[in-house]
């Protein structure tokens, strides 16, 4: 077991401590792009308050992020135009869990388009950009 | 999108027209082993109220689906000896669904055995037999 007593890159990214492409924020929930997407718009999601992964995760922590899964989801297909979407979520390290804080992936797929192996390079912030900016405006409204 | 009105195979397995080797069941979702199991114990939730997938399942049965998929999740550590568990979720045939009712595969990872790729073949029921004895006996309770 990895341990669990040092700010995880999502903790920092919950914090305002890391730069990120936020997507969607709730009182329970922040979803982000990845950094290193597996597709256009592929984001992680997760809760606020903090937890390992499956094992430890509260009911009601899993529900709302699960909620917030969904929406994001809907979103990609509207938003992105997805053809469809996979959600992925990993424990432990024999499950290749690098961060050890819980979190989901949404994936979305596109037609004709491969979606990557994981551990794939950094995308240009540039580009991440673009389907933050959709997904943003989508799900909570133009920025200032 | 493919035709909705044509019972799926795990309605057909929720009304106990098919086969299946059961692992968990309650009042809101059924677990039973994937007959082509992409690790040993690789096991799909569903609702029992049906719906296509992420897109149009209810919060509620959503909440349900994840609640059992955590008890599942943590009987395949303790039961079957996993090391890690994957949760992945698929929505529409650009996302590679191929059944269309809502399900989450929960794939116990085991250190120094590779997970499969999906659909390899199927698994004789004696091997499935015995993971499946193994998480029913944990989550349910011995067998009459």
């Amino acid at each position: 077991m990895t341990a669990y007593d040092t700010p995880t890159i999502f903790e920092r990214t919950l914090r305002g401590e890391l730069p990120a492409h936020k997507v969607y924020e709730d009182a329970h929930t922040l979803a982000f792009l990845h950094f290193a997407p597996r597709s256009p718009g592929h984001t992680v999601i997760i809760p606020k308050v903090r937890s390992r992964n499956l094992f430890d995760v509260g009911r009601e922590e899993l529900a709302q992020v699960m909620r917030s899964a969904q929406t994001i989801a809907k979103a990609a297909m509207t938003a992105l135009g997805a053809d469809g979407v996979i959600l992925h979520q990993v424990n432990e390290e024999a499950a290749d869990q690098t961060v050890f804080y819980f979190h989901v992936h949404i994936i979305p797929c596109y037609e004709g388009i491969e979606v990557k192996p994981p551990r794939g390079p950094m995308e240009k912030p540039e580009i991440l950009a673009i389907p933050a900016a959709k997904l943003w405006n989508a799900l909570m409204g133009p920025k200032d």
